[in-house]
């Protein structure tokens, strides 16, 4: 009877809030009950199916541009700009190629590795600019498959500047880009989303605009997904253009490229470099304050407003890309603006996610790198599922390896001298440590008046949700509960809470307590005692750096302590404390100590024998309340501890 | 780093309520996080591991003895009792093997088949006795490898009777118990656990008592795992016997087999089969009193509790074996006042788990079999792994046939007369259809004066849990909203609940509310105008028969709506609301109509045509509210439905 039967959906009605319908099954979805629930759409799909969905459902997007810099610490810093421009919500970003910077090497500041670290670590979806002239047939083989290795799965196909002055075409060679996307469609089949470049003006080394229409219906028919355009002066440029391409039947995505003008000298370079010519009524603004910066980026804030909000009123506008130059405050104002830039971003879970494609099922993450979660993806960049099957299985090697963990994007931000002056030019004992650490959480200055902004265990300032917990912690802390990573306890808050909330809207999510800390043997001993009065109630993992581990978890089974409820899907548990995996954490935990901290002194000091005592001699500590609904009894747990030994 | 380092747990303290202790990992565990979390120990072990844990405890515990009955509605009659038996919570039952019988055969009397509904539809732990006097080599083999391939785990391996009077060896065939346990070791290596039969008084055909344990060494030297004693009358008998035993190196576990005395002529009939003598001081109470079975049975029970408190203060004695002779009440009463009838029995789950070695990790199943577990675990019988991959996945056939629903243990237990009285001699319209659905709801007697208890939805009498809703639900269903399956809303009751509680204590078990039912179209229609005032909050599924479906289910992901959070583990959802096996269960719902109800009218007859009518133009609707910790909305959405419909 069952086979019968078909088992389709006649009449539908679709859930506004996914704007996914029932009718018909996606053979490509995991069919699996251990897959992600689709709690994010954004995450199942590429990137040129996004920008459908989002034009179809009437969501203006933005996008944007930057180029790899030149040095490490410009390298770091962009990618820390990454990280809070990609809290706006760009729909991608893209980074460029310089033939000239090796842009397919491994070094930290190559094109390649700039947008690896984009997708994997900052979980942009991003595309990659490649070109193509002057470079063999096997160079770009190799630069493909190393980016799509890599997890980057757009490319921005571009010829490149001749090397000389006068253009000569190589037989057999690449010599346009429409010969790259056609060796991306051949040797990659559909894999890459592929973007080509439009000229609204005309190429300036185009016979004439209409043969470069030509060129450009050349290469989006060659396999080419959607265009993005060279910057233009005004809106009717672009819209002209566009109608002129619609005529010769280019019907995929065309977005236009804005260029906030943020400067003089970066304007004359631009024009420069792109032979455009500036209209003589910006000029007639600009020429007389040419010196006032201030006044420049305000008027081109003005200007590229204006000139958006004429392309977006048109109808025929869905994304705007911008070129940022690597700079955040110009194209920022001009998005806020717009309202584009989303102000509250909606989390899909409590932690960043990860582009790669590999990533994208990822639903579960130990809690214990929550702070450092670049070194988590790092360290678990080999696995080939998430979530996998090395949860509860201490066999298996599962997490990477320690040994590059100063990784440049891995590192602190903060020289030497900086750290120096946050966590003392001389330690004088263990309680000078307490100190750094109570100041940390407390955001006072130390007693030379610095703060202490960062902590070997801590990629970045205090979490929002920490400071529910501030008070107890600095009392803890003073006194030799060194605490590095803590939540509270929710019993069912919205998902849409601005503190705690993730996931989609009409859902409710849950944490139990949580509290992980270093502290001297002797406070284990009492803190052992205590433990005994809470074991039901408390799971305890006890461990020090050589390994020797005390708890009272069953079976090595991990124990969720985030978990979220929404309507019509399953259960999320986004955060476990994972008993396996904390020792491998454990690893990282100590080793922080010694390569974050002790090394900042001489050997043989009395600075770097403190921290050494510390790492040989503390045990790591963390403790769940299981009983999310009552009051929160951890500090409980330390203040009888404190008390018994006092 | 991480890989020189032990990741062994030097110290550990285990948690009490488990049991279990972090130290060292178990190779056989699953290490996925899709498994199961260990929830319930049991499921997990065999029989003889879970003997030496209770043993190990200090957990007393018993089993339950039955023999195959002789009709097929004896036979339905017996499984209730597995069912009703089952809730005392014995360590496992045994079935026996009567040769006469065609104990192997696929007929629903047979012992392989008894016992096969034992382990797989009721979830007992079950020993399958055999016995392997006149029968071949082959047949053995192939009893052994069905039983496997039905999931049965342990076997009871005797010799069996002798066919005449006397007793003839067969060369080369099996004379003896110990010839198959050894073939039962040499065939099937370690997969089942074994158990021999041991006579504390000898056995009547042993040359003496000591030959009668040397062969009993042999047994379980040739692979037996433990031993259950023939029946005695004495105490001392038992502990003498166990005493010998373990003088002659028999260290495994050894079961007293307790007889209740239910009847002077049962009694009799026992003693004669085993030829055993029943002791002067028992005599000298039956005799005067053999035509009063109350006052027998009360005797009975009297003696055994005394022998069986006897044998648990000798400190020897871990378990108890009952022969109950396929009856409940003396039985359930020597446990009661033993103290080993779990009164309040723990559900590792919300639905019970069946014994299946390939269903142990079984942790989720669709809420619309909730009161159909058999027929769910018929129809899931082929399925790999559980939970497997289907719950995304509409192309796969996962579901099994519906043609043989009418399998014995399926259908009701009722006779066509009963049903009639309960459902109706004659239909006269729907409205009498709606009767016997709030019948059945508020347990009052029907017009003619008979309470109906059962529907063809429902294998058993109304849950508890349904009982809190009862008030509304007799409200809907008087106007036309005939309920099949609901559960109420529920946020974070404590895991020992005793109504809707489930898994280890310590825990928190939550629900969303649940309402099934069928209705006319009409009712539908003005339905779905109310659900679009509850759109974002209340998920639905409305199908016909033909298979028309409307749907606001996002991308056909199931809806958790059952779960619980419990120390030290991940989030168990064991019940969904599962669009697609919603659409199987719909055409089993559907056809219950005409296969349980229709057929019990002649064809043509107004009575049939009636429930014909509501077969092909009523929709089968469930209905999920979200919003677990509100107050339920399900009862508003009805209660506007009809307001609009006024």
């Amino acid at each position: 009877m069952v086979n019968e039967t078909q088992h389709t959906c006649s009449t539908s009605s679709s859930s506004k809030s996914d704007g996914g319908s029932s009718s018909g099954s996606e053979s490509s979805k995991d069919s699996s009950r251990c897959s992600t629930p689709v709690l994010d759409a954004d995450r199942h799909e590429r990137l040129r199916e996004k920008m459908r969905r989002r034009q179809d459902s009437g969501d203006k997007w933005f996008s944007l541009e930057f180029f790899p810099p030149r040095t490490a610490n410009a390298a770091v810093n962009l990618i820390s700009r990454f990280d809070r421009m990609g809290a706006g919500g760009p729909l991608f970003i893209d980074v460029t190629w310089h033939p000239a910077g090796d842009p397919g090497s491994d070094k930290e500041t190559s094109s390649m590795i700039i947008a690896n670290t984009a997708v994997n670590y900052c979980g942009l979806e991003t595309i990659l600019h490649m070109t193509c002239c002057n470079q063999t047939k096997d160079d770009i083989t190799g630069h493909l498959q190393k980016a799509k290795r890599l997890g980057l799965k757009n490319i921005m196909a571009l010829r490149g500047d001749p090397v000389g002055e006068e253009w000569e075409e190589e037989v057999d060679g690449f010599n346009y880009a429409v010969d790259l996307v056609k060796h991306i469609r051949n040797e990659f089949d559909d894999y890459f989303d592929v973007c080509v470049a439009g000229y609204p003006k005309g190429h300036p080394e185009a016979e004439s605009y209409e043969a470069d229409l030509r060129h450009l219906k050349d290469k989006v028919f060659a396999g080419a997904d959607f265009i993005i355009t060279q910057l233009f002066f005004r809106a009717e440029t672009f819209l002209k253009f566009m109608k002129d391409c619609q005529a010769i039947g280019i019907t995929c995505p065309i977005i236009p490229g804005i260029f906030p003008i943020q400067g003089y000298h970066s304007l004359r370079q631009l024009v420069k470099l792109s032979k455009l010519e500036v209209p003589q009524e910006i000029k007639d603004v600009i020429e007389p304050i040419k010196d006032n910066d201030a006044a420049i980026r305000s008027y081109g804030v003005e200007l590229a407003v204006s000139m958006c909000r004429d392309l977006l009123d048109s109808g025929m506008v869905h994304g705007l890309h911008f070129y940022t130059l690597n700079r955040e405050v110009a194209t920022t104002e001009v998005l806020k603006r717009l309202g584009l830039w989303k102000e509250d971003p909606r989390r899909p879970l409590p932690w960043a996610v990860s582009a790669h494609p590999k990533r994208r099922v990822e639903d579960v993450r130990p809690i214990f790198w929550a702070s450092r979660p670049k070194s988590y993806i790092y360290r678990t960049q080999e696995w080939d599922d998430f979530p996998n099957g090395r949860w509860g299985n201490s066999s298996s090697p599962a997490f990477g390896e320690l040994k590059d963990y100063y990784l440049f994007y891995l590192k602190s931000k903060s020289p030497r001298e900086e750290l120096l002056k946050m966590w003392g030019e001389e330690l004088t004992g263990e309680e000078s440590v307490f100190e750094v650490f109570t100041c940390y959480i407390t955001g006072e200055p130390n007693k030379n008046g610095y703060k202490v902004t960062c902590m070997p265990w801590n990629d970045d300032p205090l979490a929002t949700e920490t400071n529910l917990l501030k008070e107890q912690l600095e009392k803890v802390n003073r006194r030799g509960i060194l605490t590095i990573n803590s939540q509270p306890n929710i019993n069912g808050k919205p998902s849409t809470d601005p503190i705690v909330g993730w996931g989609p809207s009409g859902g409710y999510v849950f944490q139990k307590a949580y509290l992980e800390f270093f502290t001297s043997s002797e406070i284990v001993t009492a803190l052992l005692k205590v433990l005994k009065k809470y074991e039901s109630r408390v799971n305890y993992h006890i461990v020090n750096v050589k390994g020797q581990n005390i708890t009272n978890a069953p079976d090595l089974q991990p124990n969720a302590v985030t978990w979220g409820i929404f309507p019509g899907r399953e259960i999320i548990q986004p955060t476990v404390v994972d008993p396996v995996s904390f020792l491998y954490w454990k690893d990282e935990a100590f080793a922080l100590w010694i390569e974050q901290w002790a090394k900042l002194y001489e050997e043989e000091s009395p600075s770097r024998m403190i921290i050494q005592y510390i790492h040989d001699n503390y045990y790591l500590v963390n403790l769940v309340d299981n009983d999310f609904p009552l009051e929160n009894c951890l500090w409980q747990v330390v203040d009888d501890t404190f008390e018994l030994l006092n």
